[in-house]
């Protein structure tokens, strides 16, 4: 079912089998390496044709004004905008006297494989030139897990005629990214040539940059060593210019001889060591990369994706797609946070500009999620970050009038960059999330020195925060009013449900640490009283509830709205935020993504059953997924309520999202978040996943035409898999301490070398589904058997 | 009490005895010379020092860009921006061989006196160059309310000592404004040059400027010539340039000699005619004016006020301040609107750049109230106006999803200007507050030719608005979500109770004015069942009461929010808006302006007494009046329910809010709708008048100290008189058929020639007024009386 015939289905790898310039955005950000410190698009070596140039290092940005008609007290004044590093990618290539260019002469063949086990990318190009001398090219591009600072490119020129080659290996600063025009506010404006130029040196083949952001005052150093192996006459040189550098090979290759150039890349960047530290630091880097050696480097990335895909690894059998799709979805995850070490994890990871580069709630609402059960490490760096910007937070809360520390809607490095705040300081939740990512984390590894050292007083200032921000009514209820909760298609809205129940626990877990800590506790001034005032609160929390109907308002007075005209809204007219005015949107009953259901997800001990199946079949009715951050979580509700066909689309949908750029801006890159969802909807969706408190449950449900899902996460050390059939499913342990496990309602206890076979849980009867918006559907997936079967 | 010592009170006048530099700008807007067509600023002749230059040309805008950070579907693109016209003021004077400025030499004397019996505004200096020769000008200056493109200047030089003098007379375009900075929202940015030359020409004592606007392309024409009288051997000449026409006076005066120049200015402007038609135009009214002549346009212009003030004139005996307050604004109120001829009256009148010349939704409910029983003509220019901008209402509400007319929240030629919908599209009473200054006008004036031909039309299409905005809950209530009322410190908010009494009202005289006028109705294809849905709306409308509490809601839910905390802010914390964020303004029980206490007033038929006072008690409490739109409303209510000194100290604080610059904004312009507040607060609230359909009664009831209050309104043609004291009310019919009116419960007829005296309607016993923020407490008014005994 995918829908460009470019892209061709394998289990382990995402692989074009020829080129489209057309979907050339798209692709780059398919196939971009990272390691959550350097991101490189899967632009062309030659550098174009091209969709969006893109070379990023996690924290450098820019700053430019947020203009405003008409300001108002504490909005932020200036941006933080994601730009483009300086660009080690560009390898480009003279054949004779003609630039390969795959726009001219002709392309017999062009192939790009990425390969989530090597974590490489390997682009294949046969090529005649326009005077008809012909090569192959073959390109191998890695970004190093193991060696931060590195990225790699082994570069083949192979002659089947006889040819003339030049290489020129660059490093360019201040390319434009050319990024898509037009009005979409999802996307991000380009700023013109950021970069200064401090030093540039070369000698042999070996050269550096080193420039600096003018408001942000950024130092980015990137360095570049090459191996060169040819026929005899190889000549290697190189210069250098403010915004370029160049190692330029010359060679003549008869037919069947090789030019092979590996090209070494090393960047560094800070806001505080000096220039000549920087240069230090990344030329030290690059003479590590260079006596690793290609081979070496390889080596190690994929021994460091064995281990990764030993405790991650979603199976899935039925379903071709789908199994690439968590694995790509996975790989992804991983690239956007396995390096970040006290960065953010933006939206888009390091794929593209898209969200000028800003970081949301959603890396610790979806993408945590993923990576506290599968690469924990990357968690504590992620939280670390956050909690170095908690003077940020605390300033920010100050300025706006409350208590503890407010996190930002969109930041790079910390500070608020929203320049709307109906949805984006009213959105507060964005506080109670990193402090339910802090708890998750704490349950998923058990790490009390983090909890001691930072999570701690994430929880408490957090906690503060919505003491400060909610107020006791006449009738002793805890209200937290004029908030904007997950759906972006309301705001400013009282008692938003997802907001005060994530509160609730946040007080709650904030009242535990202190009392767990009380080191940490003395040290913030948190008094007896405050505790006890956060656990009143929490305990006081109002819950909307609509009696008339029977179902939770996703806020107070949201059943009383308007119905939004579905049967009048065109097809075209969506995403609804494009077409309508946020004014009609906020005050009808229509949601973009999942609010109250992602609340049931992750609260879901605060809904019985039976409320839970009437809150997603009426909201479900009102839900368009003009979000990507939507449909993972249907998929985890609608197999929580047993509506099993449904869960298999939207889980399909969010694991597609991208490779079938189902929102058309795969172009500013990857959707982290629905990446994330992909594994969400499959291990807390399909499976059942669930943790309370520091219980672990299983309730796995699989729908037609999956036969098998088998799922291995890392929780508290112990690596545990478990494979679920419709027949039975299978627990194992095969590292770490025996472990109680719940599989439904039964308990019992799993340890190594003893495997425990369990019945199925027993199947629901909700009825018929509820449905969606005309038009807005999903996709009815159907398992590959079947596709078969009706294709015979 | 006048807080500044310049300016001294006088019934018939507002004095400056001295000139401080440092209140300049607050002067100028004091002394604004406008006729609703041309505004000039009361800067001083020979143009500096100055606050803010200013002349305006109502409609006469340029257009800018509105930037936004984040767009968002149906943003306004474009600002329409008030700018200077050509400076047709500006006289400058060469003593000897030193210019005429106040801030060199030795001003011995400094007088400016706006009479409102005149309309002319006089200044007097008497002062020594810094070489020490002495001389006398005075200048009198004039925008006729008579000859509408015509302004007038008499400026006179007397020699003490014998000296030369040169007298230039001048057209300045693209003079610097000289704007204040800083962040306030209220105010505006300054466009730099707007001006491009078309024409300019000179001969003799006559001059012209063509010049046009680059993006609006805005056509304006100024013209002057000058009547010249002075010894012999004085010499005139002219000359002109691209933004400047000169003429030039010189001769020798020995002392006791005058040179006289009465200058004359005539502008035109156009967006439609040619540079040709239009220069043509403004020669033909130049004419026109000299040949009336100086004298004679002082004659008709006095003659004319003279008629204005028998049928408007407020005389209130036992507070000279508020009887000298009350005749400034009535002055500057009819300046605002006299010949404003389908133009808007903007927030700020023609007195200032402030709000950028906008006209907002006060010019409806607060300055045409007003207008409506003292100048009634301007009111039917000011709403066929509104009428002319109907297609960009429908465009506007067609772009934002609803059917009919959505008036703009700020404009200065009917397209919306507001960049912050929250503040802006969402408050959508504008368009009822546009349909119920139609539906007052149709009772105070009887026109029925204006019903026919504009009035239905405005209120048809406002109904459908507000049909198509509003929607019928489950239970059969009719909600308007999600919209913004008058009060600004909240917003978007469910059922705001004045929003939804004025759409219910809107509704209803749509329903009769569509039956009344059927080939009106059926030209806009309303049809029965349309209308019958208008009346079921407005039968079904929802009005929130909060029974726990016992007050109606200001909108849904507003009583269960958190109160603002006022023991906590600091008196230089107001107004909020510039010292807490819009987000915890909105959430919280906080009020900027009458809003409940509004909806009392024009709705008044829509509360009984007790909750009018429990009202009023409750939200006395919460309101801080950062508008200037509040404290006249409070007075009407507080003269209802009974807090006669409360009413006194709003009626106060409204009548003195531009002459003692309350809101330390006058700067910008003068308060249009405060000023006519001063009225209404002392003939709807002091002397109780109402209009309930064709009814017209008043209830007067005066605070100690005020021993009489005597008003003169025009309704339906008569002019009637209404005169009380503490013994009895007198009313007098002076023109026009009997007609019936209440005092108090009581009903009688008054007719010509029949004075009917009344004993003054019953007490009330409120009890103790209710208490304002802490800090927030209006001035307490002393009456005269008292303050001359408490001086003794």
């Amino acid at each position: 079912m995918i829908q460009h015939p470019a892209f061709d289905v394998e289990p382990w790898r995402l692989r074009e089998s020829e080129l489209d310039v057309d979907i050339l955005a798209q692709s780059e950000s398919l196939f971009t390496l990272a390691n959550g410190h350097i991101g490189w698009r899967g632009n062309l070596d030659e550098g174009e044709p091209h969709g969006m140039q893109g070379s990023y290092l996690n924290g450098v940005y820019e700053l430019k004004p947020l203009p405003y008609a008409e300001a108002g007290y504490g909005y932020p004044e200036q941006d933080q905008s994601v730009v483009n590093v300086t660009d080690g990618k560009v390898i480009r290539l003279l054949v004779n006297d003609e630039p390969f260019d795959i726009r001219y002469g002709d392309l017999h063949e062009h192939t790009r494989v990425l390969d989530f086990r090597t974590g490489q990318l390997e682009r294949r190009a046969d090529w005649s030139t326009p005077a008809g001398s012909r090569i192959r090219v073959t390109s191998t591009r890695m970004v190093s897990m193991v060696q931060r600072a590195i990225a790699a490119i082994k570069y083949e020129v192979e002659a089947v005629d006889a040819v003339r080659v030049v290489v020129q290996s660059e490093l360019v600063a201040n390319e434009p990214a050319n990024k898509p025009a037009g009005f979409d506010p999802r996307a991000a404006l380009e700023l013109d040539s950021p970069w200064t130029a401090l030093d540039h040196q070369s000698h042999d083949a070996h050269a550096e940059l080193v420039n600096q952001t003018g408001y942000s005052a950024l130092l980015v150093s990137t360095a570049m060593d090459h191996d060169v192996a040819g026929p005899a006459g190889t000549n290697v040189s190189s210069e250098d210019f403010e915004d370029l550098a160049r190692v330029t090979v010359t060679t003549a290759l008869a037919p069947g001889e090789k030019l092979t150039i590996v090209k070494y890349v090393a960047y560094g960047w800070s806001g505080v060591r000096t220039m000549e530290a920087l240069r230090d630091q990344t030329d030290a880097a690059l003479v590590t990369a260079r006596e690793i050696g290609w081979d070496g480097l390889a080596g190690e990335q994929t021994a460091f994706l064995d281990d990764f895909w030993k405790g991650a690894d979603v199976e899935l059998d039925g379903d071709e797609e789908i199994q690439q799709a968590v694995r790509f979805s996975l790989f992804h995850v991983l690239q956007s946070g396995v390096r970040n070490e006290q960065r953010a994890i933006p939206a888009k990871g390091l794929t593209g500009s898209g969200y000028d580069g800003h970081a949301f709630w959603d890396s610790e609402a979806f993408v945590l999620r993923v990576l506290s059960l599968t690469a924990p490490d990357t968690v504590a760096h992620a939280l670390r970050w956050r909690h170095s910007t908690l003077p940020m937070a605390r300033d920010r809360a100050l300025l706006l009038g409350f208590r503890g520390a407010a996190f930002p809607w969109r930041t790079i490095a910390g500070a608020e960059c929203s320049s709307y705040w109906p949805a984006g300081t009213a959105a507060f939740h964005v506080s109670a999330d990193v402090a339910d990512a802090v708890v998750r984390y704490l349950h998923t590894s058990g790490d009390e020195t983090f909890e001691h050292d930072f999570g701690a007083e994430i929880l408490i200032e957090t906690a503060r925060l919505f003491l400060s921000l909610g107020h006791f009514d006449v009738d002793g209820g805890f209200r937290i009013d004029g908030v904007t909760g997950p759906d972006e298609y309301s705001a400013i809205a009282d008692n938003n449900i997802y907001t005060n129940l994530m509160v609730q626990r946040n007080l709650h877990v904030a009242a535990d640490a202190a009392e767990r800590h009380r080191d940490v506790a003395s040290n913030l001034e948190v008094t007896e009283d405050e505790v006890a005032q956060w656990r009143h609160a929490a305990e006081a929390m109002v819950i909307p509830y609509d009696e008339q109907l029977g179902v939770h308002c996703q806020s107070e007075g949201f059943t009383r709205h308007e119905v939004w005209n579905f049967d009048a809204t065109k097809e075209d007219q969506y995403p609804l935020l494009l077409h309508f005015p946020y004014f009609d949107l906020y005050r009808k009953q229509v949601v973009k993504q999942a609010d109250l259901v992602l609340a049931m997800f992750v609260r879901g001990d605060a809904f019985t059953a039976e409320q839970k199946k009437a809150n997603f079949d009426y909201y479900e009715e009102l839900t368009v997924r003009d979000s990507s951050l939507s449909a993972c979580i249907q998929a985890v509700l609608a197999a929580e309520v047993g509506y099993l066909p449904l869960a298999y689309d939207y889980m399909a949908e969010a694991a597609l999202m991208d490779i079938e750029d189902r929102e058309h801006n795969t172009r500013d890159g990857l959707h982290m978040a629905s990446l994330a969802g992909t594994w969400i909807a499959i291990v807390q969706g399909l499976a059942g996943m669930r943790m309370w408190k520091d219980s672990l449950s299983f309730t796995p449900r699989l729908p037609e035409g999956i036969t098998r899902v088998a799922i291995n996460i890392i929780f508290r050390g112990r690596h545990l898999r478990v494979e679920a059939t419709a027949k039975s499913t299978r627990y194992e342990l095969s590292e770490g301490d025996a472990i109680e496990l719940c599989h439904g309602n039964h308990v019992f206890t799993l340890s190594v070398g003893k495997p425990s076979v369990h019945k199925p849980v027993a199947k629901l009867n909700p009825g018929p589904p509820p449905t969606q918006p005309p038009g807005r559907e999903p996709d009815h997936r159907v398992a590959d058997a079947k596709r078969e079967k009706s294709d015979a």
